[in-house]
C-alpha cells in the first residue's frame, strides 16, 4: 500500500512538472524557439504596417498590410483543401495576372473567414475593395488572408475602419510588427532573411510565417509571406516557388491536420535591378529562407518539446521516400515515443509498414542520430539501448530510415506529441 | 498574483482528476467497456485451451490454442503492412488451401514476432510444427499469430514447452479463457456471438478479438477469431469475410496507426449440417458479430472516454464517403475537441477538406447527434451552442456529415484523444 502511494505521488509530481512545462509553452514561448526575431534586410519596394482592429483579440495588433511597388511579380501556392477559405479562393483567382501595377497584401488574425458561405465572399471583397480604393490599386492586385476560428462571420467593418490608419503607418522597416500581427496560437513570431551577391550586386530576401497547429500543409503552409528585391518574371517565380515548397513547407507536419487557409506567397519587387532568372545562388537563398520559416513553424508546434528530422533514403523514388517519411512523422505512436524519450524503433517500423511505400523488410536500416538500431530486417548487432535512450534526451533528433531499394530520398520535419498538445486542443477552443 | 495561484491550483486539481481517470483506465477497465464478457454459444467442432507460458508477462495466461474439427473451412484477412510479421506471412501462405483435415490456431501475447528477420520465420515454424505434431495435423493447417512488442526475438521454446499441456486442456467451453490470453494493453476481453435459425435448424457464431492501440486496420484488424458451425465452402467464406471486413474492422480507428500483426480469421466447422451458402440471415448474423467485436476494440481504445460514430452520407461514392469519414475519425484536432466536449464543428470541416473526397463547401451539412450545426456552407440557422455543448457531454456520440452530392455512404467508428493516450504511449514502452 505504501509502495502504491509512493508511486502515485511520484506520478503526480511528474504530472505537475509536465503541467508547468505545458503552461510555460502555452503562456510563454516554445522551448524550441530561436533566440529572437532576426534582423531582416529591408526590401526596396515593400512597406509594412500593422494595427489593432479588434477582429477577435484585444490589446494586440491583429491586421497587417504590405504595400508592393509597381512592377512587383507575385507568386503563390495555396491549400488544396476542399473546404478552403474565401480569401484563399480569391487569391487563387488573382494570382498570375501581373499588370505592372502596384499591389497589396492584407492579413487578419483571430478569424479564418472559412466556411462562412456567401458572407465570406462578401467580407473578402469588402476588405480588398477598401484597400484597393485607399491605396489606388486595381482590386485584382489586392491579396488577402484570414487566420483563426473557422465558421464565424468575419467582422470586416472593423478592418475597413483601420485601412486609412494602416496606410499612413506604412514603413519599410515594419516587417517585425507585421509578423506579430498575424500570430494566433503561435508562441513566437517567425522571420527569416538572406542577402546574396549576384553579378556584383546584392539581392535581398525577407519573409515571415505563422502557424503552430493544424499543420500538415498539402501544397503550401499556414500563412507565409516572403519579399525580395530580385527581378524575375511571375511565371518563373511561380515555378520556383512550387518546386521549393515541396522540400520546405510541404515537408513539415505538426499534427497531420491540414488548414483551410494555407497560403505561401512570394513578392519580387525587382528594385535591386538584378535579373535572377536561372540563378542557382538566388534559388538556394530562397530555399534557405523558406526552410528556415518552415522549421520555425514546427518549432512552435502545439505542445512541442522535441524537433525531429525524419530522413528516408534508398526509396524506390522521391514520392515513396516522402510517403514513408510523412507516415513516420505523422504517427501518433512514433511522436509519443519521442515525447517519452523512448528509442522505440518498432514504432518506426510500424509506420513505415503502413505508409504504402515499397519496402523490403529485410533491407530496411534505421538509425537514431548516429546510433544504428535496426538493419537487415532486425535489431542491429551494434544496438545499445542505453546509448539510444541517452540520445533521445536531446531536444533535436534525427531519425534516418534507409530502404535499400533505390535512390529516392526525402526529409520531413515534425515535433513530438505531448500532454501540451492535448491541453491546448482539448481544453480550449482555438 | 493570488488570482494566478488560484488558477494554477485549479489546473493541478483538474490534472489530478485526469491522472486518476487515466490510471483507472490503465489499471482498471475502460469506461466504455460492456458490462462483462458475454455468454457465447458453444460451437460444435471447436475446442479451446489457454496457458501461462511466460513469453513476456508473468502471472497470467499468454498463449491460446484452438483446435478445429476435420472439414473446417477457414477464411482470413490480414494486414497489408509492408513490415508485417512472420506469423502473418505464414498464415497468408496457408489460407485457402483446404484439405479436409482438422486444423489449429495458436496465438501468443507479449511479443509480436515482427521485424525479427530469419529468426522470426524459424520461430513461427517451430511453434506451428510442434502444434502439428502434438495434434497430428499437417503443418499447412496450423495457423499462428503473435501480438506484443515489435523487434524482439520470440522465445518460442517457452511456447512449445506448453503444447502438451494445452492439448490435454482443450475444452469446448474454453473461449473466454482464450480471449483473455491474447490481451496486451486491452482493459477487457472482447467477445460476441449469435444464434440464427436457418431452414429450421440453428447455426451458431462465437468470436473474440483483442486490440486497443495501433488501431487503423487497413484490410483487417488487430487479432480476431470467429467460429461457426455453419457449412460453407472456403472460397465463399473468404469472399464474405473480405466484404464484411470493410464495414466492421476496416471501419474503425483508434490512432490511425496500423499494426504489423492485424489478423481476422473465421472458421466454419460445418457441424450444424446447415448449408448457409447465399443465406442473408447468416451473413447478417456474421456481420453483427464482427461489428460488435470491432466496436469493442474502439471502446477499449487507449485512453478513450468517448465512443464516436462518424457517418458520411451524400458522397459521390462509397470510397469517397469512407475517405471523408476516416479523415474526420483520424483527425487529432477533431478527437481532442471530442475529449474536451467542445462542439467544434470547424475542425470537422477542416478534416473533410483535407480528406481528398469530392466536396462542395456550400452543400455540406453537419449534425452532432440530432443537432444541426452547419448547412449550405455555413453555421446552421438553428444552431444552438448550448444544446450542442450539452450533447457533447455524452459518452456515445454521432457526427453526421452529408455532402449533398450523391448516394455514397460510410460509417467509421473512433474514440477521443486524451491525456490517457499520451500517458500510455509516451510514458511506457508497450
Amino acid at each position: 500500500m505504501g509502495k502504491k502511494k509512493a508511486k502515485l505521488k511520484a506520478k503526480i509530481r511528474r504530472l505537475k512538472a509536465e503541467l508547468a512545462a505545458a503552461q510555460t509553452h502555452a503562456g510563454g514561448v516554445s522551448p524550441l524557439a530561436p533566440a529572437g526575431f532576426p534582423d531582416l534586410p529591408v526590401i526596396d519596394g515593400v512597406r509594412f504596417a500593422s494595427a489593432a482592429a479588434g477582429v477577435k483579440y484585444t490589446g494586440r495588433d491583429d491586421v497587417m498590410l504590405a504595400e508592393l511597388a509597381p512592377g512587383t511579380a507575385i507568386a503563390g501556392v495555396f491549400t488544396q483543401s476542399a473546404t478552403r477559405s474565401a480569401p484563399v479562393m480569391d487569391c487563387q483567382a488573382k494570382i498570375g495576372a501581373d499588370s505592372g501595377d502596384g499591389a497589396a497584401i492584407i492579413v487578419n488574425s483571430g478569424n479564418a473567414n472559412a466556411f462562412t458561405g456567401r458572407n465570406g465572399v462578401d467580407a473578402t471583397a469588402a476588405v480588398t475593395g477598401a484597400v484597393a480604393k485607399t491605396l489606388s490599386l486595381p482590386e485584382s492586385r489586392v491579396f488577402s488572408a484570414s487566420t483563426g476560428v473557422i465558421g464565424e462571420p468575419l467582422p470586416h467593418g472593423r478592418m475597413t475602419a483601420k485601412i486609412a490608419e494602416l496606410h499612413s503607418a506604412l514603413d519599410a522597416g515594419g516587417i517585425a510588427g507585421a509578423a506579430r500581427a498575424i500570430m494566433t496560437t503561435d508562441t513566437f513570431p517567425k522571420g527569416a532573411g538572406a542577402a546574396v551577391a549576384i553579378n556584383g550586386k546584392t539581392v535581398r530576401i525577407a519573409g515571415f510565417a505563422k502557424g503552430s497547429g493544424m499543420i500538415a500543409p498539402d501544397m503550401a503552409t499556414m500563412l507565409s509571406y516572403v519579399f525580395t528585391d530580385a527581378l524575375l518574371e511571375q511565371a518563373e517565380m511561380q515555378a520556383m516557388l512550387e518546386s521549393l515548397a515541396d522540400t520546405t513547407f510541404n515537408a513539415i507536419t505538426v499534427d497531420s491536420d491540414t488548414s483551410t487557409s494555407d497560403t505561401l506567397m512570394v513578392a519580387a519587387t525587382g528594385a535591386s535591378g538584378v535579373d535572377v532568372a536561372g540563378s542557382e545562388a538566388f534559388r538556394n537563398a530562397m530555399h534557405s529562407v523558406l526552410q528556415d520559416l518552415a522549421h520555425q513553424v514546427v518549432r512552435d508546434g502545439e505542445g512541442a518539446t522535441k524537433f525531429v528530422a525524419v530522413h528516408v533514403t534508398g526509396a524506390a523514388d522521391h514520392m515513396d521516400a516522402k510517403r514513408a517519411a510523412r507516415a513516420i512523422a505523422d504517427s501518433p505512436l512514433v511522436k509519443t515515443a519521442v515525447a517519452g524519450e523512448d528509442p522505440n524503433w518498432g514504432r518506426v517500423v510500424m509506420a513505415l509498414g503502413k505508409s504504402g511505400a515499397a519496402a523490403d523488410r529485410d533491407r530496411v536500416a534505421i538509425r537514431f542520430g548516429p546510433h544504428p538500431v535496426a538493419e537487415n530486417g532486425w535489431v542491429s548487432a551494434d544496438y545499445s539501448e542505453d546509448a539510444a535512450a541517452a540520445y533521445m534526451k536531446n531536444a533535436e533528433l534525427e531519425i534516418t530510415v534507409d530502404l535499400g531499394l533505390g535512390t529516392g530520398a526525402a526529409t520531413v520535419w515534425t515535433c513530438d506529441l505531448t500532454h501540451g498538445y492535448i491541453q491546448i486542443n482539448a481544453d480550449y477552443r482555438s
